[in-house]
């Protein structure tokens, strides 16, 4: 996407051929900086720190590490070695899993320059693959906006996002923003309620900020005013990411997308989540029991990032010494959910439903 | 309740015999400051900014405006200016009008002096009735944790609050918290789960702060983790406020509240809101349509108040000029509920529920 009329994406590699670029979502929105990552070690504490996050950017980006470790060393024992370091950054998106095991079957049976220069190429596909899914998803998502302006007479279609599953979150369009880019684009108004999503305020801090920069019509809320907006009905539709989707559609996403699941049911409000064909985890079938859920450091509660004027600070924001728990992800179980919006179309949140899109997978 | 050995209420009349005290709130927890209060103006600006919060001490603070308000004029016209200036500081709680209303009735009959001095008795009445009923819905809650506690063999009671009901948010003991400190006082091991309550995080500055300065086992956890806690089993039981409970037994409290009493009726986790008398507004029925929702200034979303080492300061964590919604409450309805604990014992939240333990509103 557009940042100030330069075409971005999340993720490059950089005019060297070799080091990897990338935006530094940890300053965001109060700085934007690019930060290049030359090592294994510099991309794992990315994926750690959230210098890059979200599901499908995670994947791509710890191909990248692969490609950097092969770099440096292309023997098995660092292959080996770098796959398990990498996989064990971040615990519950499913895509970082399916990133590291495309580049593996790439490589595997290469030595060499070869090894790396295929490890280069298959993050660079993947980062392509990334970017027409996002696509697909945003035309096959538009569809439910427009059915939805049909009957609202130029008032705009009012969706409620949690955290950011933007561009940001992908090497570009997003996958839950990505249809409203598209009808924003297309000239359908729109109007997105944004989650401030604690604690680490990606919706405040990344949603707004790429909506803002893109021009679409968009207002911050407390992660508490979802149920009363959707009471209200001051909500369409909802639309959010995933991290990982179970065979049966279940879907583990962050943190307090279970509760804005739950009020759009209550309320007769549909409930999308956009998911790509790399969140989706045909291993998994029951998300609560099944999907491993992060727990974080406790000073992501504790402490906040904001701007005192031009000074960018940390603040404390509890008493002394309170305890804390930050547990990152939450699954919203199938029933709750109207439909996924996949790369291939959209489709029932159940196991008949994906293979419906995915029967490849139906065995 | 105690803070470091000394007993505090959160408003009192002082040394002087006229003016009011109060514990400036919007500074915790990162200062401990008495304010005084000494005209009209001063309780309606205590209460519009939050020095003093939470619907029963609003309803006292604004007893005690009265009582200033006559003590500088005692004529009618002070009286109803007055009245409708206090009325109007903050919209949703009812106990402000309840306790403009029995200042009023206590003073209508009187002139000059009588008239300043019954305010001042009628004002420091309601602040000891309210003590009072704090202290009989802790007895009264506290038994729902003791059948808790019966089953769980030494294992600390779980308890999720959202929200300041706390207290801070009455004259002493609090209305959600008062079972919770009961408890803990007669040896039952409890464990309470604090919602930081964006955007004004009353959860962390004053919940997290009052508990641990009584030495309850606290963890404070961001708003959107609730759903997961009950998911996981690790929620005994949720204990909010209410800052108007409408007639069938409707609840209005802090924004959020309704979130948390869908995901504790998706896992089968008991929801109790304590409603003391004076929050219970006989007038109305229908709490999602009847009661007024008070928006609040968007700055409490964009900018939040911290420390940095010893120096409170406010950073914005939103981009610049982002717009944002801020609505103070939300509405959970009498069929989440699983029962209120009023002043008077537990009934179910419906109107004959209600009536059972008022039956003198039975017309």
């Amino acid at each position: 996407m557009d940042i100030n009329g330069t075409h971005y994406r999340t993720i490059w590699v950089e005019d060297d051929g070799w080091s990897v670029g990338i935006i530094d979502q940890t300053l965001l929105p109060h700085e934007f900086l690019i930060a290049r990552l030359t090592t294994l070690d510099e991309v794992c504490i990315a994926i750690e720190t959230m210098q890059v996050r979200g599901a499908p950017l995670i994947g791509v980006a710890a191909a990248y590490g692969l490609a950097l470790a092969l770099r440096t060393d292309a023997s098995d024992k660092s292959l080996l070695e770098a796959i398990e370091r990498l996989g064990a950054t971040r615990p519950t998106a499913v895509n970082l899993q399916w990133a590291l095991e495309k580049v593996r079957a790439a490589v595997e049976n290469l030595v060499g320059k070869d090894r790396v220069s295929a490890a280069y190429a298959k993050a660079a596909g993947l980062a392509d693959e990334d970017v027409s899914a996002c696509a697909r998803i945003g035309r096959h998502g538009a569809e439910l906006i427009y059915e939805v302006a049909g009957g609202k007479q130029d008032q705009p279609v009012q969706i409620l996002t949690h955290c950011n599953a933007g561009w940001l979150a992908t090497v570009d369009w997003g996958t839950a923003l990505a249809p409203v880019y598209r009808a924003h684009d297309a000239g359908v108004p729109v109007h997105v309620w944004v989650d401030e999503t604690r604690p680490r305020n990606q919706g405040a801090a990344l949603t707004m900020w790429e909506l803002m920069a893109h021009g679409v019509p968009c207002t911050l809320v407390a992660d508490n005013a979802g149920g009363y907006l959707m009471q209200k009905g001051m909500v369409d539709l909802c639309l959010v990411g995933t991290d990982r989707t179970t065979r049966r559609g279940d879907v583990a996403n962050k943190i307090g997308t279970y509760l804005k699941a739950l009020a759009a049911r209550d309320n007769g409000v549909p409930f999308y989540v956009a998911a790509p064909s790399s969140s989706i985890d045909w291993q998994l079938d029951d998300g609560l029991t099944e999907i491993p859920i992060e727990e974080r450091s406790p000073r992501e509660i504790t402490h906040i990032v904001g701007r005192n004027g031009t000074e960018v600070q940390t603040v404390e924001i509890a008493p002394s010494g309170a305890k804390a728990a930050n547990f990152a992800f939450d699954v919203t179980r199938a029933r709750l959910v109207t439909a996924l919006v996949t790369d291939r179309g959209l489709c029932p949140a159940s196991c008949e439903g994906l293979i419906s899109r995915f029967p490849e997978h139906s065995s």
